[in-house]
This record gives C-alpha cells, sequence and structure tokens, in this order.
C-alpha cells in the first residue's frame, strides 16, 4: 500500500500537524499566470525547482509551456531527470571527482548544463566528459553585481567561454547572471532599476562576446521578483523564477508581485497550549518553519502575532483575549520563505475545497550534494 | 548492500559535501564526561535525543548511565522506542486524537511518559488509555518562567496531579520546569542565578503539592548550560541536557560549558568558486546550516569569515588574499546550532582519527509529528 494514500479524501483539519499544505487552485492559478507572462515576451521560462523540489510540479510548469528546469544541486537534477525531465540547467558550479562523475552520467539520460566560472573545472568536466563518450552543455556564470559566483564581464568571461569552445565534448551556450541582490526588493521602481543595471552587464558581456566572434545562444537569469523586468529585456532567452509556484509572504509583499501571484503554501498548526490568555503555543517551531526572511504569520487571524520560534514550538501573543484558540484548534501559518521551508519538509498535501486530493513527496528534499 | 557501505574508511576528505561529520573521539569524550557527572550527583541524567536524534548515541549515553531519554516530538520517541529504550520523556504536550492514538499505543511497548499542562489533554490521554488497557505516566509542566507551556507554580499544578490522580490508567509521576531562558546566559554568575531562581519555583511547586498530600517522585528539568547547576540542587532527580553530545559554537562560548565538552559535531563543505583573492564560496547554505543563533564559521582558518548564507552558498571574506583555498578544496564548518543543523541531514559520518568509522542515518530526522 502507498503510505500516503490514508490521507487523500480526508478534510485538511483532519491532518496531524505539523504538515506542509498546497492550495492547489492557487498553485495552478500561478503557473498559468506566469506561462500566459512568458507566452507574450521573448524569453522563456525555465522555472527553478529549488523552491518546490518536487517532479510532478515540475512536469505541469513544462506542460504549461516552460522549456525545461532549473537546479540548484547535482541531487535535485538528479531526482528531476529520473522523473523524465530532459532540459535541465544546474545553475552552479558542480565541483570535485565525484561530483563530476554524476553530473557526466546525466548527460547520458538528459541534455544538461551546468554553469561554471573557473577554468580547471572546465577542463575537469571536459576530461570526465571525454572519458564518457558524453558531452555537456556549459553556460559562463557571469557576477553581475550579487558578488556570490561567476566572472567579472568582459574578457573573463569571453576567456572562459573560448577555454569552453575549444575543450572536447563541452558545448558552450551562453551566459548566466543572477541578479539576486535586486529580486526581493519591495519597491517596484527601485527594484526595476537595480534589476536593469544588473542585467545590462550581463548584456555588455554578450556583446563583448559577440564582437569576438564568440555566438552567445542562451542568456539566462532571474527570478520571481524579477520575471517581468529580466524577462522583458530582449537579449535574455530564459527566466529561472521559482518562488513563483508556491509564494511565500517575503514575495507577497514585493510591490508587482503579489499581483500576479498568490500564497499556494501554508503550514498547518496545532495549539498545543494556551497556557495564558494572551499566550498561545503552536507545534511549529524551526524544524518546520524557516525564519531568515521573518517570522512567519497566522492566515486569517486578527489580534494573533507569532513572536517567537523555538525549535518545535511557535509562541504567539494573543492581543484579544477572546480569540477562542484552545489547545487541539488549527491554524495555517504562511511561510515567510518558501524554499527553505518545503527543505524541511517530506511530503505536500495538495488542497482543493478543503479536501486532499493528493499526497506528493518531495523527492528532492535534502538533496543538498 | 547497505548503501552507507562505501564510505566506510575512506578518508573524511574523501568525502562529498556537503557532509555532516562527528568526531566520535569527542563525542565520546562528551559522554563520558556527562555520566561522570551525574554519578556524583543526587540527580541523574534523562538526555535530550532532539540534539542527535539517532538511537545508536541514545543507547551510548544509557549504557554510560543515563536512565532513559528525552524527547521532544511523538515521531522521536517512536524511532527510539523501535530501536529498543523503554524509558522515555515526550517533554512537550501531545495533543489531538491522531497523536493520542500513537501516544498510547507506544505505552504498550515502553515506560512513555509525557508533559501536560491542561485539564482536557489529561482527559483525552486518560480515555484513549482506558480505550487500549494502557497506563501513561505524567508529568506536570510549570512553567518557571521561560513563558512558554507549562501551568503556574502552586495552585494550577497542583489541581492538575489531582486530576491525574483521580483519573483511570495515569500515573502523576511529578514535575517538569524548563529554565530554557537561562541555559544560554555566557556569563556563568548570570547564569547561575537566572537557572536557581528559575528551579526555585519548580521546587516551591513540589513542596506545595508535598503540603497537599501528593508525592513528587520525579523533579525533570535542565539542559546543558545548566547540567551542574540544575543538577546540584537536590530536589532535582534528573536533567534533560541534549547539546553537550555534540555541541556547537554556541554552547562552546558560553562560560563553563566548553570546558567540559568539546566540539564533536562540524559540516564539511567544497570551495566551489573563489571569483576574487578576497571571497571565497562554499557549498554549504541554509539548507545544511543553521543559522538563528549566528553564522557558522570555519575550523582552523586565520583571515577567513563566513558573511553570508544564502540556500546553497556560503560567502566567505578573505582578509590575507595569501589563504590558498581554491575551488574543490575542503573545508570544516563548526555550526552555531547543533539540533537544527543535525534536522538538516540524512546521515552522520562517525570519523576516527580522519578515517570514517561508521555511517549513521538519523532515524528521527523531520520527525516533526
Amino acid at each position: 500500500m502507498n503510505t500516503n494514500e490514508p490521507f487523500i479524501g480526508m478534510h485538511k483539519a483532519e491532518l496531524d500537524t505539523p504538515a506542509l499544505l498546497i492550495d492547489l487552485d492557487k498553485m495552478e492559478a500561478n503557473i498559468a499566470a506566469m506561462a500566459n507572462y512568458f507566452s507574450k515576451v521573448n524569453a522563456d521560462l525555465r522555472p527553478h525547482v529549488k523552491t518546490h523540489k518536487t517532479p510532478i510540479i515540475a512536469h505541469k510548469q513544462i506542460a504549461a509551456g516552460a522549456i525545461g528546469v532549473t537546479c540548484a544541486k547535482l541531487g535535485e537534477a538528479e531526482a528531476i531527470i529520473h522523473a523524465g525531465i530532459r532540459d535541465v540547467l544546474i545553475a552552479n558550479q558542480v565541483v570535485g571527482p565525484q561530483k563530476i562523475a554524476r553530473l557526466i552520467n546525466l548527460a547520458k539520460h538528459s541534455e544538461i548544463m551546468v554553469a561554471v566560472d573557473n577554468a580547471q573545472n572546465v577542463q575537469a568536466i571536459s576530461e570526465a566528459a571525454v572519458a564518457k563518450g558524453a558531452t555537456v552543455r556549459m553556460l559562463v556564470e557571469v557576477n553581475i553585481g550579487m558578488n556570490r559566483c561567476g566572472v567579472e564581464p568582459g574578457k573573463p568571461a569571453l576567456e572562459l567561454a573560448e577555454q569552453i569552445r575549444r575543450s572536447q565534448n563541452l558545448s558552450f551556450e551562453g551566459l548566466m547572471g543572477y541578479e539576486g541582490h535586486t529580486v526581493a526588493k519591495p519597491n517596484r521602481a527601485e527594484r526595476n532599476t537595480a534589476a536593469r543595471e544588473a542585467m545590462q552587464r550581463l548584456v555588455d558581456a554578450k556583446h563583448y562576446l559577440e564582437k569576438h566572434n564568440v555566438a552567445v545562444s542562451i542568456m539566462s537569469g532571474g527570478g520571481t521578483g524579477t520575471f517581468n523586468i529580466t524577462g522583458s529585456i530582449p537579449e535574455m532567452t530564459e527566466v529561472q523564477a521559482g518562488s513563483y509556484v508556491l509564494m511565500d509572504a517575503t514575495y507577497y509583499n514585493v510591490e508587482g508581485v503579489g499581483d500576479h501571484f498568490d500564497c499556494a503554501l501554508s503550514v498547518l498548526a496545532t495549539v498545543v497550549s494556551r497556557p495564558h490568555p494572551n499566550r498561545v503555543i503552536v507545534d511549529t517551531g524551526l524544524k518546520v518553519l524557516a525564519k531568515e526572511f521573518g517570522i512567519p504569520q497566522p492566515v486569517g487571524l486578527n489580534g494573533v502575532e507569532m513572536t517567537g520560534l523555538s525549535e518545535e514550538h511557535g509562541t504567539m501573543q494573543v492581543s484579544d483575549a477572546s480569540v477562542s484558540l484552545k489547545p487541539g484548534d488549527k491554524l495555517e501559518i504562511l511561510p515567510t520563505h518558501c524554499c527553505t521551508t518545503v527543505n524541511l519538509h517530506d511530503r505536500y498535501y495538495g488542497i482543493r475545497n478543503g479536501i486532499v486530493e493528493s499526497v506528493w513527496n518531495i523527492a528532492a528534499r535534502g538533496k543538498a550534494q
């Protein structure tokens, strides 16, 4: 028997907690809204699976028009490719002999593509690809202002691209730049200015390569906060937005994002104690809710604020003592960071009209290698 | 074949990353040091498994003298009881019909004990125990100043204890109070004062119950930061310290704790990029390292500071450009919160003299229900 089977058909309020819920209608509307946007611009959508980590959701995104997916880690790419998706970008550096061996193995079962920013890494991947008779597609990652990974635009990007073109069993596809320092700026005008300034560096890098006779087919970047900024730049061929599919309180409050996408993700909690009229304790702590973007708050409850998260407890202050929450009552918490919250759970309960319609194992949870 | 088998005998530097390492010599010394302390005082040790979440480590603690273990969640207790440990305290409220049914089932296979702070919860557990012919041991949780769960000392604690004594198939064992607001105060004198003040409330509650002819057999509380404060109070019968077994940078810097216990836990990382002489990027981000107690730092590297953690990346600033870190190099990171960091990993690599001696699946990882 499928161990998830007993949950199907239950009302969500019957689920034991903590439980990670997806409102399926909202998720489908988010997928449709993003697909609709990318049907009208030059760029395509290559959604980031680091958010949901789950093959069936990736397949839904592709069915709606996405050209493939983006992964953060090799382990995520394995989970996705094993589920039949072939056009996968690992938008990070794959470093070290064990990981390069796994990358090459994936190239035998997919059109895997990987970001690089280092000459020795390019050489090591080429040698492994030759030994196995595989071909690996590559994007040069360019630092466009986030100051994390990536070579600088101009000559460093050109030199790495030329090395890839000279190397056996590698295919230079283009450039990648992530404007991660801009995607969550709440003010739309500021975000627009910062993101365009960042992406211009990627566009300049492309022109520099072309001036030196290096063709750039793929221009990849973007996130949920910049989907219709980066997505509207004519030189960009694909956008890696991920969070839009599930959303969270942080992105919902980014001006111009909450208009398009609704919060489909929540964590169901149970009140375990109400030791004082002004204090409610729930069973959702740091082991099921991320808080690096702020303490998550309950949905649809006035006068109730989550003020602290310890490992296994959420502490809520109740300013209105007539709020009726008592031990055993359930409530939903809206995450402030969907990606890291999902990583704390083993499965989603897919809810429609209040009823559990599907239970999806989060296949790439914890796949940090 | 055991999927962990290929790792045994490897040098730790050969492990792919991110990987969670235990220095076995240090862990064993921590277990011995704590056991030695509790061999000399009235109180016993009931170590908290929320830290390590792994049956074999719990068995080692018991073999060294611990009377049983403490769990945070029912799912942790199931993992531990299934591994043959019988004296288990769930130091939190078990609320709701599904969880109460699981609690009662565990009572058929163990001497399970649970914390309570609510009359309806006591009644529900009693009714379920009667229906199943099981007996559940109970501690009344008393709020001793942390202001999370727990009834107030005095009359509320007495009334709940008396209810338990009147209820069928329940056994009132005593009182529990967690001085969690004091355990990590770095200054020993301040910690001592605050912890003694908190524990006095529990002692007063005991005396109040005894004055009303309610015998209190068990007095449970304490953490790693107060093991030899709370552990030295004559009325306390057991201490729930957990972090001491693995330790982390936060507890190591609590005055009087680092003297007794060494840091046995680390996360092995790989440098994935060095795009600038002053910037190193490693493959350990928020999905493998908790940061609620501060950003973890590399072990034994001068002039290198981790300044940021995003989902999959750690960003390090290198003040000494002659530091030789390059892509592919490995380094160890010292967690700042062992419990939540362990919860992000599926297995430990047990290391002795640099070699992988054992691989332990973290059986209770993610068991948040």
